[in-house]
């Protein structure tokens, strides 16, 4: 018989069917490929097609032109404008507001044909410090609540362009599942005194049935009630509402494990399509005891999820305890290690 | 300068593009196209392939043969099973239960090569009952708080097979979208003493651009912060909380409305694939002066929804306004009549 579960944090409930459980081989899709062909503005060399760069680390070379490893630069097709004041108005008993807002594109390599599962560890921790100052910068723009920082990997997963790059998007404000969870988060800390996130990672390192992998600083869950097959939460151990409040230390760990997260989700589904996307605090209140940032990994390979859209209620064919141990299994070099 | 709205319901805002909007035309996908090639256990003469009937309306025949117009069967790959006590638990902070619930399917016409769209209107008012007498029926047994029906149309949209056919599943909990809709409209008709609903189709009929059709007792809206292109509301004009307590005058308005709008989409998006889903209140109250049920439907045009799942924050193309404009303008003979 199929089993119904609650996710702890946001209290919404999907189906887990444990009868007929997909395994990795049974999801059909598009493997992703780099094919390198035509042209690219976030290649080396390109830096004028795309607009001029907000941030970029770089060894030698000036200012948008190569020399670069990693590039931070507006989105060309941006769903935002950063220009103005907010106004927020009425119209009847409708609420809207201008869109204000920040759209970046962080490239994080000059190579088109890398990703992040094939850089360097030392090179994804670069591309993490450009998150963070990015972060930190925005911040100081008090008309921004929550900054919103996801990867689209592969077209099937919403990818325009190949090479690899994430996304950032400063809002004025914090969007629905984001405060869902945060007001979870909350109320199991008012009733508890605990953070509901350091209670859930306590109770899977002692059952260990749901955990991938982990070194020092972090560890990778299968969450209890996942919405989406091989769905993966990567969550630092210790207490952290904030994305950017990590130490130096952590964002090295974090760099590796996130590395080797990937390595094993190609291994098991053969380069899929993902979507990854990092939970931080809303910013008033962004240092909190009850919210514990994490990064989510959504691998794309079902499209039954049509009505998923609507009714918020999902239909999962992967236990995550069957998806936790083929990953578990995935030989990988070297895993999780910083080396 | 995009825009962004507020959901009024659930308080879900999205970011609106008003500058570079995306025309029907915009949208790259598959045509839904019946091939009939192949064996389908959903067509006439093959009803044996299926479980045993729930319920089937026919003039002739037998049960479990020939002679139907529509047919209730249980899905053979349920979701849920129909058998058992429920039995909620706990898994250390972790809530689960078994998978009680039912899970069937509504074949709403036994010719391969028909669509909602296509099928004379009185067959659509058909398939209308059935839906309510599925409803009734399963309301009786208590242990579910929940009916859901939908409708896949076309393999983009998660359809299994070509012939057409809805969903029904009866759930144990109300899903969380389902929830947040009904806390919603429970919260506005607490402070104002009104359905939120029926306010907003007031305000929708007298500015009149997001109206694409209407009769006597049903509206189809483009709604004010739509999370998807081309997105839609049908609604009942008067105030109505339960989709199984229409009268029998408005089954035949919706069958006709439906079909209108169906035929609108099929002209202006070529023949998309779509979900549809009814939003109905949940069991227990299901009679109530605050929610008002409806049908969403929701062409399957793009593919960059991948983060959307994870944030709950959607980026909308097309403003509800000119995609209301393309289907109010899109010539279909005997506009939403009973005819």
């Amino acid at each position: 018989m199929p089993e119904l579960r609650k996710d702890p944090v946001t209290g919404r409930w999907v189906i887990i069917a444990t009868d007929r459980a997909k395994r990795p081989t049974d999801f059909v899709r598009d493997k992703v490929q780099i094919r390198g062909s035509g042209f690219c503005p976030f290649c080396s060399g390109n830096e004028s097609k795309t607009p001029p760069e907000i941030l970029a680390y770089r060894s030698n070379g000036d200012r948008n032109g190569p020399g670069w490893t990693v590039r931070v630069v507006p989105n060309k097709f941006p769903a935002l404008g950063i220009e103005g004041n907010l106004n927020r108005e009425g119209e009847g008993l409708y609420d809207k507001m201008n869109g204000i807002g920040a759209h970046e594109v962080i490239i994080e390599t000059p190579d088109h044909m890398m990703t992040l599962a094939t850089l360097p560890v030392e090179r994804i921790e670069q591309a993490l410090w450009a998150f963070r100052d990015r972060i930190v910068d925005l911040k100081k723009d008090r008309r921004f609540k929550y900054i919103l920082i996801f990867k689209n990997h592969g077209e099937a997963a919403g990818a325009s362009l190949e090479h690899t790059h994430s996304q950032l998007i400063a809002l004025p404000v914090v969007p629905k599942r984001v405060l869902e969870e945060v007001d979870g988060a909350r109320e199991y800390y008012n009733f508890k005194e605990r953070c509901i996130f350091c209670d859930i990672i306590r109770q899977e390192m002692e059952s260990a049935t749901r955990v991938i992998t982990e070194n020092e600083a972090f560890v990778v869950l299968a969450p209890f009630a996942p919405r989406f097959p091989f769905e993966l939460w990567l969550l630092p151990k210790g207490h952290q509402s904030a994305f950017e409040e990590s130490q130096k230390h952590e964002y090295q760990q974090l760099a590796a494990i996130w590395k080797d997260i990937l390595t094993r989700l190609d291994r098991i589904l053969d380069h899929p399509a993902y979507n990854s996307i990092i939970h931080s605090s809303p910013l008033p209140e962004a240092s909190n005891d009850y919210y514990h940032w994490h990064i989510e990994i959504i691998p794309k390979l079902t499209k039954v999820a049509g009505f998923e859209w609507g009714s918020g209620f999902y239909i999962n064919p992967t236990p995550p305890e069957e998806s936790a141990k083929f990953l578990r299994e995935a030989a990988v070099a070297d895993p999780a290690s910083t080396r």
